[in-house]
């Protein structure tokens, strides 16, 4: 089975090491338009091969798109012409838009996935081993999807390692927004905060894990999560507002010195690892 | 050399760990107000023995407060007998209100310390090996510490592998809580967002390592944060405003859809890792 990768990044690039380390043989073909990453991805052994051209790729088994969410959608606008037993999988980080960018003469073609995990580094350079290992990826809209390109997904998905879970696009997109893209606002928000000051070298000089940990994704590429937070923009707003809430509520709390107030809230804080 | 560690929790206990371990005959005694602390502290091999009153630690060499900093106030009013030889060292994460409080007669006994180090988890059971091994710990106004007992404290974090920033006590509190005060709010604040949704499990059920990471110090303990948070208030009102600052510049690009002014803005926020 040919698989073509389009994005050979931390994603697409650590998926090829994935599908190459299976005992299906699976063949890799990798597609990226920087040169340089084509030629890390060889490097790399990341893929078996690089395309030539996007020919290539469409003539494959199976197409996943592993860039940037605006690149998802442009790209899909071009791969109408596949034959109808293609399964196309993206892997970008919202949902919703993209469904509905489908063309519909490739609608059965397609399923949207998007596997929750990832790092703060992006490149061939950042691909790992084991980045999808028993972490979740949500599968969306699966009744859009041919029968076919639902098996054949859910089977690579699983030979990865992966826990299946199913959900709306527009879910899906809401819980994201909570549980990833927010927190990434919150992560350049903190790094900005600090560097602002006089001298952000004296205060990070005293880092420890936490603050490290809270900022580690703000590292994350401007490029892709520019397109993100345009794309899941309502969703990401709302979740953000949700988060001022608590922030003003513990700002008043020591600004009124409410201590006991403070300890209540703190606890309920900790209640989330009880469910995490 | 005789050192008795008030507080045998996270702190505490893996300070006596860590000095178990060294070559120099440091003999530990423990003290701690909660009775389970004390069994746990001596099934765990925390320390060589648990002190029976407190007289026995007053009597140490070394007299190690790792409780909260409220606790670390009221404490410091009961050591004013301590020999002149006696050095008291506190690892309190906030410095000025401390240092004021230390009563005029044992100033030259005193060492306020603050290592940079630590994790969500509290109590005994959460002590561990190498909690400061190659981490910083931040000593504050060391010129009113007497000679013998900047030597004493200064040879003891060295002792356990830890790297010395001199700082004054006012500084201190103002970078602490931009690295490690406001971060908590934030973690706080993000937990209880989640909490707060409809259905919160479905939401975490996608949680991957950025939420992970964002969420961990939501889980750190509320009694000991409300103090610190109650003797660092202005710092950490100023920090949050800062950081509230961000946060709205980031909302406000992305609900005016400035989404170049937004990827300059992830770029800035990217350079903090040059620093870090």
């Amino acid at each position: 089975m040919t698989v073509g990768i389009i994005g050979l990044g931390l994603m697409g690039g650590s998926l090829g090491i994935a599908l190459k380390s299976l005992e299906t043989p699976y063949h890799i073909i990798g597609y990226d338009h920087n040169a340089t990453h084509c030629r890390e991805a060889i490097e790399l052994d990341l893929v078996d091969r690089v395309a030539i051209s996007m020919d290539e790729i469409i003539a494959c088994d199976v197409i996943i798109l592993s860039i940037p969410v605006n690149g998802i959608i442009k790209s899909l606008q071009n791969l109408t012409t596949v034959d109808s037993h293609t399964t196309i999988i993206d892997l970008g980080s919202t949902k919703e838009k993209i469904v509905e960018s489908v063309p519909s003469e490739i609608r059965a073609n397609f399923v949207a996935a998007h596997p929750m995990t990832g790092t703060e580094k992006f490149g061939p350079t950042a691909a790992i081993d084991q980045l999808y290992r028993d972490k979740v990826v949500v599968l969306c809209d699966m009744e859009d999807s041919g029968e076919r390109q639902q098996r054949v997904a859910k089977s690579i998905f699983r030979e990865i390692g992966m826990k299946l879970v199913f959900m709306g696009a527009k879910e899906h997109d809401r819980h994201a927004a909570f549980i990833s893209h927010m927190p990434h606002a919150l992560s350049f928000s903190l790094a900005n905060a600090v560097m602002r000051q006089e001298d952000p070298k004296s205060i990070t000089a005293l880092a420890g894990g936490g603050f490290r940990d809270m900022s580690r994704i703000a590292k994350s590429s401007p490029h892709m999560w520019e397109d993100v937070f345009r794309q899941n923009r309502d969703n990401l707003l709302t979740a953000i507002a949700y988060f001022q809430d608590e922030l003003n509520r513990c700002k008043s709390m020591v600004e009124d010195e409410e201590w006991d107030n403070l300890n209540r809230w703190m606890s309920d804080a900790n209640r989330l690892h009880d469910i995490l």
